[in-house]
């Protein structure tokens, strides 16, 4: 399983790899233990801030871990890693240490304790900038503070979740289209 | 362009559509005007009820009229839309009839006065039931209160917006994996 070799990026631009829905995979860190989950609820609510809504749900062990460590980082798979995405979603944090069992290496963030997912496409720190919501909605609205994401390919293969055990990845690109654009819409 | 035949669909498995990520089209209705408007920024936000967090900028025409009407509807457009998709997104209400000038046809709703858009996929009625958030977060709770789906194809080909003009059309679904899913988590 390759880790990605990867770049910086403007946290205002995440916006391109969570827009198209993948799921992703939620790392975090708390007084010694680290944890990952599988996400597939998630909005981009603003990309100067660059802010991401999200779900999670209280019986996750990573509720805590996110909401008490007031960080996270959000990592993009790739489709190669459906195994591990299905595999992460099964199990709980509170039975195995993820990074160990699913064999993910645990990379060392900037701005963030919560550790990067290597084998990830894209990982995007963050911190937990309001918290009123989670109790009434479950949802956590985050600022992207750092990115990192692979110099190539371009358009990484990413997994949709349909329900029902099926995924959907992600197929051709076009920019066909782009031309019948106003340029301020781009 | 054709108008998909149309079943009704519970409203619990709506997330069956959007998790996936496609782009949207709003419509809404109000005093006597109708609008359309393209949208990529929602998410599922619980299932039972049928709750979806969507992203309405403040400058858009549609904005004051989803918030007073306290309706819309968001319907599922496939890869054939695209070009209106983005004419609708490139094009304000204050100064066209969206659904003349894109041909479209205007399908009455069963619960709410905001039209379907009848070439769409997919239509999901909504009610604004928490308009708290518009203020700061331009974010519409919304629930769906009626749902219709294509009775064919099973699965549609979608528009994925990558930004700059690129869309990421739907690929290939794959239920490769579902042997793998703890019961509960499909």
């Amino acid at each position: 399983m390759k880790a990605y070799e990867k770049r910086d990026y403007p946290v205002s631009e995440v916006r391109r790899f969570m827009e198209p829905g993948p799921i992703v995979l939620v790392s975090s860190a708390w007084r010694g233990d680290t944890n990952i989950m599988t996400m597939g609820w998630h909005m981009v609510m603003e990309f100067v801030p660059s802010r991401i809504g999200c779900y999670i749900w209280s019986e996750n062990h990573s509720f805590g871990m996110v909401r008490d460590s007031r960080q996270c980082v959000i990592n993009i798979p790739t489709v190669d890693l459906a195994p591990k995405v299905v595999g992460i979603g099964n199990s709980s944090g509170r039975d195995i240490d993820k990074f160990t069992r699913f064999g993910l290496t645990a990379v060392q963030g900037a701005k963030v304790e919560a550790p990067l997912i290597g084998e990830c496409y894209a990982n995007f720190e963050c911190r937990l900038v309001d918290s009123s919501l989670i109790r009434k909605y479950s949802l956590f609205v985050l600022e992207v503070v750092k990115a990192h994401v692979a110099a190539s390919p371009r358009y990484p293969r990413t997994l949709h979740y349909r329900g029902d055990g099926v995924f959907m990845m992600s197929g051709a690109n076009t920019s066909r289209y782009r031309k019948l654009f106003k340029p301020q819409n781009l």
